[in-house]
């Protein structure tokens, strides 16, 4: 393949933070060509004229247009808030383009289950046929795949951990994240603002928080029976940077290490840290890996594993494409492995 | 005087950063007697519930009613957003109220500079008598007055190293201010977030900032010939503090520490640190000093004096409440000289 | 009681973070006259030209000597390093004098439970004598002994939210906190500095930390049967301030709202916020507060409490001066009820 | 050239911020082979085991040795403390290596001027033939050089602003900088510590450190005559960024956006924002970028000059990368060019 070659991609909301993420790897992919940036908010501006680190692309924001980006692009990644993306994916879909999408949306096949935690949903008739591209435990469908549901930040973080072992994980599963306040988006908001975040960490939506069914249902797609997750998310300031506690009880025969080497062994962006070591967000700034650490206690049985990704890189851009490289059958790392996070 | 005799005292804006450390103080000021509180966006909440630190007061937030206000209280803080507090602060006046007013509605009294800057002005009557309250360099006229404009943040940090000195400084006054990000209020703003301040430092206004001409006037009026100052305001990623560094030129004979000592030794909210010493915020966090640091350069002469306020403190609630003890013939340090800085 | 009977204390180990909070409180606590404070590193400085923001004490430093220490006081506060202190907890015992000693010494009456984690005890003959100082749950003790152990912070942290609820807490408890970073004490290490911390969130010694076995001892004290503690510490970029998350199954009828209105209705440290309400350490910074909030899940029966605490106020300073208040009769809230956390 | 005639690289000190940031910068580089890294305190372990953001580099650190550096690479970085790399760098030179320097040894020609301010000199033959590394101002010297001094982050700053208006420039430059923490080293210091560092801004060394006497040398070397340079450096709660503003009195007809146009019009790696921008530390943070600003004050002449780098970045190992290459003939840009900073 040469550099004509390149697949055309769109980035539909590409002045939010993951959109700019999104931008930001795939404006250097090696075999991707960007040729649409979408924002409402900006429309008509020079991309770099808002966000300057990105002054080197040299596209004009449009405000997004179904026609204009199935025009432009072969593959469109859709980074719109939650419930405004589910009517452009479908139009995109309508005109032969293939997805990734970032929101909520498609991240269900069980409609009832979707409907009952974000209310109706405008295109059901692809629920069945998104495919939930959390890229390691879902390959060969996200290959063949028109619509990548991209998974949340926190469910990535927590099903890195919890799909390996899901089934030996046994009644209850504590996940106690921590995560970065761009998980939040870009929006103006006076609880984000740093006076109110700094020198703070702030639970929020303790067991109520819309991930904690993504979570569960995946765990359960992954093998777990009858599991039950609590998740309880807190703000961390932070920008960026996403760690994951998840407490469990397993089966007894559980070999929590070789489950890990087995799923991850091979892995180019899982670095697996064993039972001493402990992941950090910092150390996977910036890419898209997943640091793991787990540890059983002799006494009592129980299982923690923890996990560190960045929450716009594996839990968001970076992984979009890296499932945008499965897609397309573009070596999976290409355009990612060379992401390194910096020290300090 | 007992307890009987506590002045009854409201603060007009309560729920604001700057709102919010006033009754912080006053709520804990022995003898004043903090009888209302207002808030247009909260009107009807109890204040506990919008800042659960000032549960303990017990009040309900109201919308701001000039009657109301004038019923319930002898003096009153306003601490409204620049221009919306004009009218209020006159109708007040007119009741028989005193004011502190911690806008910048009555910062000038130039009507013509004022409206320069800050366009029309709806009560130009009051501009002069209106009292600058730099409470070091104005105690006999904050005691008498029925009006007094509390001075600016970064005015505030200038001017407690440029009064004393003023009729020795010569020409050009470069101010470089760093500021903690309650400053700009708790109004949500996209540029405020957490994400988009943290790990940055952000100049802004450079030489156009509306505290210029304020620091300027006053520099004048201080004894201060043909000096012009450049302000150049930085933002920091710190919720509190404020640092001035001020840079000129002065005459042959200056003797910076002697004037120092003369104007600021026996004062118990300005801690003099001589030549050697770096005034930092941490050290006058949640109180109303100032620390003030200087040197001078034998090779050119150049002076640079650096002070160090908390912009909650000494800039806007702590001045407003030594203003208040001065107005009141309370003791000057009354309520505010308990407060110590944490470490860390 | 007047001026005269304040009651003579001193801070020995007066500059570490823990220690400065000691003098922080004490130096302004109306019935402590503050007579000596002592740093090895310092010995022979004025307290303020170590920490400016203490330059109202007008102190030195001296050297930690039992006799001197025994002559100008007759409580003294003890914030050494751990294993340094029980010697000169003991000569001061001898001397006639009371203890607050904020160490890890004297927390366990189980001497081989305490070496187990610590090594060899130096004076094991006092660990049957020593009061576990968590006030609230320990008033009677505390108000008679000569020696109070002061909890730690992860511990204080854990066991308000534990404590009232501990006959009805079944199996393990997963204990996940997240710490600021003065916990670690003031002491030069590289993984503290500024850019190691910032930025990032960093689990350590998870499931291995020295704090484990004294929260489980004492919640067994407090009447849990058979129950295990799984204890996951986390750094955070936050200079002070500590959530604690308390995960765990309790018997079916427990009632934990009504629990914790019986055990905190009354107490002035404690703000419960109900089962809607998430505690916040910005929200009891530089006091002595505790925040609970708490949640049981109607599926799986769990229960989450989380507190949130000052590391240095109910955590270390604040709890020690408590604890004085009561042993000495003084009013408890005296010299900490005046402590309100700023906004922001 | 291809994949064989990659130069081969060494890295001294190679655990440190600098270091660190070099073998990021050199691990990824297409035209540089990294074949030794070095460390005294971390000799014998893995570098991926020190810093686990480089675990994919897969070399060992040694201690430093002159022979072994010297058998490894042919061109060495050298990223010692000041004062232990003079002797390294003479007998690296002496066994035909060319040298990147990354401390002060060589950054004055004039040897009276450096033992006035680091104490007497080692090799001080060396002084005339090393060639101070302000790359887009002194590349023919550095493309033939042996020995490369590469600029201090702070003179980098400041010289990037003034070293185009030099000649213009008259009397006395102010030069205030902000920097991050990395900029001190990684050595454990309390001052540095997490909770000394943030919610704070800390002048240190003003008009005193040891970075005056070399942006005024070399603001002399560039043009300037008879210019004072006044330099007051301050730490910000921050890992990584440097904000310097340069304030200065100028002839009057110069025009500085012509000036910045000209010297800097066609650099890959400074971006000009013109009279109405201001450089931000989080816009090219990570990268190698200088971001310029400025403005002239119609009133008073004065100029301020504002430029933001990332001081591991330009202010060290991006520069250090950057002369490389120009010392190589390769391509300015290689291995640089594709660091993007993120957002946020």
């Amino acid at each position: 393949m040469n550099a004509q070659s390149a697949v055309r991609v769109a980035v539909v909301g590409a002045t939010g933070y993951a959109g700019a993420e999104l931008v930001r790897l795939l404006a250097r992919h090696p075999r991707a060509s960007l040729t649409a940036v979408t924002s409402e908010r900006d429309a008509g501006r020079v991309l770099g004229q808002v966000h300057r680190t990105l002054s080197f692309v040299g596209l004009t924001l449009e405000a997004a247009d179904v026609d204009a980006v199935a025009k432009a692009a072969d593959i469109a990644f859709v980074a719109l808030p939650h419930g405004t993306s589910t009517g452009f994916v479908s139009g995109l879909l309508e005109r032969g383009l293939r997805v990734v999408d970032l929101g909520a949306d498609f991240r269900f096949s069980d409609r009832a289950l979707y409907e009952q935690w974000y209310g109706p949903h405008a295109a059901p008739e692809l629920l069945g046929e998104a495919v939930y591209g959390l890229t390691e435990h879902a390959r060969a469908a996200v290959s063949g795949a028109r619509l990548v549901a991209n998974p949340g930040c926190y469910p990535t973080g927590a099903l890195m951990a919890l799909a390996p072992l899901a089934d030996a994980v046994r009644g209850v599963v504590i996940v106690d994240s921590k995560s970065g306040t761009s998980g939040a988006g870009r929006k103006a908001a006076t609880g984000q603002l740093f006076a109110e975040v700094t020198e703070n960490i702030r639970p929020y939506a303790v067991w109520e928080h819309r991930h904690q069914p993504e979570i569960e249902f995946h765990v359960g797609a992954a093998g777990a029976r009858d599991v039950h997750v609590l998740f309880a998310p807190h703000l961390l300031p932070v920008a960026r940077g996403l760690l994951t506690a998840c407490y469990f009880e397993a089966e007894a025969g559980l070999d929590v290490s070789r489950r890990f080497s087995e799923a991850y062994g091979g892995e180019p962006f899982v670095r697996l840290l064993g039972e001493d070591g402990v992941p950090e967000p910092r150390n996977v700034r910036g890419t898209n890996l997943t640091e793991i650490g787990w540890r059983r206690d002799a006494r009592t049985g129980r299982v923690v594993v923890m996990t560190a990704i960045d929450n716009l890189g594996k839990g968001a851009a970076g992984q979009a494409v890296q499932n945008f490289n499965c897609m397309t059958g573009i070596e999976e790392t290409c355009g990612l492995d060379d992401l390194v996070a910096a020290l300090p």
